[in-house]
């Protein structure tokens, strides 16, 4: 759930009076994103929706955003698309708080993707690859491999409480990555997605509608991002590797932007990466929500049985390249 | 907020084959309501609202809505209206709830009416009683004044502790409102909302487009419903009683449906009850939620200054009438 803001009828219309969308017929709060405050909009001149960026966003990074969505949409990427005012800023201030209205997307997010949907999203992640190849902004990673020893700092013991000797495998996995380092730091990169998982990846049927949610975007590895995809959308709910869904979206990125060598000998290690990300940030979020928090944190043990998975693999081939 | 349950593709696509509304092109879960899971559906013929019935609606009145609410659209009163499947039904099964599909209702909620948007309010009220007044179905309201001393048995060292002095009024009231039973039971009665406060009255500038959540709707008396409304609407957020709105709301009324004398007599006592059923539903709201709960409860002496207010009312010519 994602509505911090309450954005009042009147507040909203000097709002829109700055922009060229008409009046607003329909307004509601919206369960979409996490972080942010957002609603649909609907006006006399169409549907979208708007957004409030909350706390945890860093202001600085918002204009990095907006460029990227912007960039994406042009160059025939689907994406929502931010929509300038008459003074063709698209990044205003709405309730105290930075806002943007984009474009409304149409599509729904698979609760369990099935392999074509697999396909799709490998294809659809390539083609995010290379609309953003002629993207001139860069953003640093804040969750890359530099910032992983902080986030384990101090919770090896919670780890093993969730399950057994779990810490001294996180140890290896982040001495290993560690020792790999220069092998990532050779590999194309540029613009990923870095979040792409079915909730932020829309579908009509099987055809891919595109992707949403953009704020962990930055530069970093192009097969890391097939790597976090890899996680996110080959395994099932009880945390066995899916292989034709692995397949699926290797193929379906290959159909349109060809790994390379280095890409493909790295590949394991990057989801290996992949996984000790998302199991250290839940890890993070798993001992700093309260016990009695309506929102339950998700489970940082779907990502160690990724990582159990991540650490036998010994090609890309066991992710059905 | 209200998503509780969540709702995946392939249900959803499954529920919808039983319809004749085309495929869903967009599924958002919605901040609508509280005690329900709320749903914007865009499908290939049109949008709409899923409701999904949580544990606090009992299942034996979900058929008196739904009817209701169709008499309503067929009388010309602008509400959601329930979509019937292909087999005539429109109360359906969804997640294991109960589940109906409605219309979807432009307009937005005032945030602070001014007096043109409560004239309006009053006249759509009125109109409400008219549309309703050939509903042949009917419902006990179980908020009504025979409810008011349980809610209010063991709560009143709570109330003083909120305001010095304030159970000894509490207990007035009642024993005022108990005295003047025979009163109220001699009105014109009806099916009456009974909930209509500005987040469930839609508006497009400053013209009524209709009415929501209607699941506090019963049978009782017309004008307890403008008295309801008298409370919602004519008070300032600092507690203030606003007369300009009170007038605009009454005439607003009385411009489709004149009050009988009868009803004219009995209103300020009826706006006492309302705030009191108002006063005592949150008191036990604000007693029964965790001081760390994220939806703070809403603060029960906003009716407590209206209580006051009503008790010094000589007739209704004090609310602008």
């Amino acid at each position: 759930m994602a509505v911090y803001t309450t954005v009042s009828d009147d507040a909203l219309a000097s709002f829109l009076a700055e922009y060229e969308l008409g009046e607003a017929v329909a307004f509601k709060g919206i369960a979409e994103g996490v972080e942010n405050s957002n609603y649909y909009l609907e006006t006399t001149s169409g549907r979208f929706i708007l957004t409030l960026f909350e706390k945890r966003a860093n202001p600085d990074d918002l204009p990095y955003f907006i460029a990227l969505k912007q960039h994406l949409s042009e160059n025939g990427f689907s994406c929502p698309l931010p929509v300038a005012a008459r003074d063709g800023e698209a990044l205003r201030t709405l309730a105290g708080r930075p806002a943007v209205i984009v474009t409304f997307l149409q599509g729904l997010s698979p609760r369990v993707p099935n392999a074509r949907q697999c396909r799709e999203l490998g294809a659809g992640l390539a083609k995010l690859h290379e609309a953003s190849a002629t993207f001139a902004m860069t953003r640093q990673n804040d969750l890359g491999p530099s910032s992983w020893p902080n986030l384990w700092q101090g919770r090896a013991a919670i780890a093993d409480e969730l399950q057994a000797d779990l810490s001294a495998k996180i140890d290896q996995d982040l001495a290993d990555i560690g020792a790999a380092k220069s092998l990532s730091d050779d590999l194309p990169r540029g613009t990923i997605h870095a979040d792409l998982f079915p909730d932020n990846a829309f579908f009509l049927g099987d055809r891919f509608t595109g992707a949403i949610d953009f704020y962990f975007a930055c530069t970093d590895a192009l097969a890391y991002d097939l790597a976090i995809c890899m996680n996110a959308w080959a395994f099932e709910t009880d945390g066995a590797f899916n292989f034709s869904k692995g397949a699926n979206l290797i193929a379906g990125y290959e159909s349109v932007r060809s790994l390379q060598a280095s890409e493909r000998s790295a590949f394991p290690l990057l989801c290996r990466g992949a996984a000790l990300r998302f199991f250290l940030t839940r890890l993070v979020d798993w001992t700093e929500t309260p016990a009695d928090a309506l929102v339950k944190p998700k489970d940082p043990l779907d990502y160690a049985a990724r990582l159990r998975f991540h650490r036998t693999a010994k090609s890309i081939d066991a992710y059905g390249a």
